[in-house]
């Protein structure tokens, strides 16, 4: 499915909605237009790169479709002319969002699949296909990334994984379990997102050092 | 020695002991459980990682061992109940620390020297794995590295890496090089913690821009 | 041209320029002699390092000449005793700088056409050797990158990896691209720096979350 037009189109809303979030981070720290457009290049494009180069698999897909770095750049640049209207779009917006936390983690749970890894580095491929675009967009912004504090954003990758990899090994039709698996991820998501649904805080105040 | 019960041991507990000053580190930041958990694994298991990428070397250990991943976590996660006893623990924990920082030190000089590598390298690729994963922790926390900072913790990595070197160029037996550059190691570690040995710091207050 | 005499002594030159400019920064945050260093090496080396490893190419550079991360290492130490002066010297400082950014921007084209890859990652790959070190610099001493905000850096790498691309492409004798694409990079960047020209910025306050 993953080379079926409509995964194609998915990809693509997801790397768009990855450049566009970024965007408004670097319009948050009043970068300039380049920095804008190389922040949405590596929110968008980061989580995948970081993954091949954990697994040692050539080129990167930007390095075979270079393309997509045109994409995202010019996705970040149109996010500076639409920012004023954006607030109206605050719902879709997150719920592309959603969308590309979901189909990034399919995707690099498929890699993973495709290597032949064991289950524990296919759930691993995927969230940081998923998430590590989004923990470099928050680093080059010198801001805690928002991975770990936020609302069950690595948490729902996890299960789109875990529910991928059960379905794959029940054997059940792959295209089944790619719409079943995205749709409970993003079931939970906007579940979290909509009741603000948090994991548990950790509070330490002392120093060892 | 590497694959001996006394050295695996060791290892284990090395990535276990920076998986909980990592989840401290987030307790401090107050992340959520999952980013506990995420920082434990990173901590742990980026400084080999960092330094297998660089040197080209696949698979990585933890996706060659996917269960360092759930160790990792899994102690992070334990720290979290534990923490209001961890300033009894402080020595102790120092103490492991401080053994973890040379037992990943001779494992990244003895991964070079199996690759052939040049002395300067086998050093550096000892210090990678020995000091990278606190890096990846600090700027993850948005904090200035430790490292650049801090008391003879690099030093530490680039005197047990000599050692090692040293020792083995001279054709000592391997077990006795490895014992002599973790003691020394350790020794120069827990001496500079006792007496807060520290190297004098570069302060520049103009800016070129 | 890469390895004649003149690029040899361009390429010291440069990697020296970013080691100083790294060793500057990292007294501003008061880090110590080892940091200096360390964030001396991984400054100037950094880029290069990011891209091979991109572009899964090895051994990297410092791999092959561990005489790089002394010489490196060495320079940024030296910073330290000659920091009083180096006010007097800022003029030759952003000279060499702007050389180094061109230098390495060079490099990295060339590398990525001795790879086959298509123009637009050889762009890219131009513009991570000269730039990616200061954005690792910045990440490890917790600044925005410079790059994301300031006058025409990483444009100026865009603008010479283009005009060698193009070069190279008509079929122009090798050494007179790189000098021309050198020379129009370096006289964008000096005029930048004279006149103070800047990207415009893009400021955006609301947070969606």
């Amino acid at each position: 499915m993953e080379s079926t037009p409509l995964f194609q189109t998915l990809y693509f809303i997801a790397i768009i909605a990855e450049a566009m979030t970024a965007a408004l981070a670097a319009g948050r720290r009043e970068m300039d237009w380049v920095g804008v457009s190389l922040l949405g290049c590596v929110t968008a494009l980061g989580g995948g790169s970081v993954r091949d180069v954990l697994l040692g698999r050539h080129p990167l897909s930007w390095v075979e479709h270079p393309s997509y770095l045109l994409i995202t750049g010019a996705a970040a640049l149109a996010t500076i002319a639409i920012a004023r209207y954006m607030h109206h779009l605050r719902r879709l917006f997150l719920f592309l969002d959603a969308v590309g936390l979901v189909v990034f983690t399919v995707i690099g749970c498929n890699v993973a699949i495709g290597l032949g890894m064991p289950t524990i580095i296919i759930i691993a491929s995927g969230m940081i296909t998923g998430c590590v675009g989004g923990v470099l967009r928050d680093v080059l912004c010198t801001d805690i990334p928002l991975l770990f504090r936020a609302e069950l954003y690595a948490t729902v990758s996890v299960v789109t994984g875990a529910i991928y990899v059960a379905g794959h090994d029940t054997g059940m039709p792959h295209d089944v379990v790619i719409v079943v698996a995205m749709l409970v991820g993003l079931g939970l998501r906007l579940l979290a997102l909509r009741f603000g649904w948090r994991m548990p805080k950790f509070v330490y105040t002392e120093t060892l050092h």
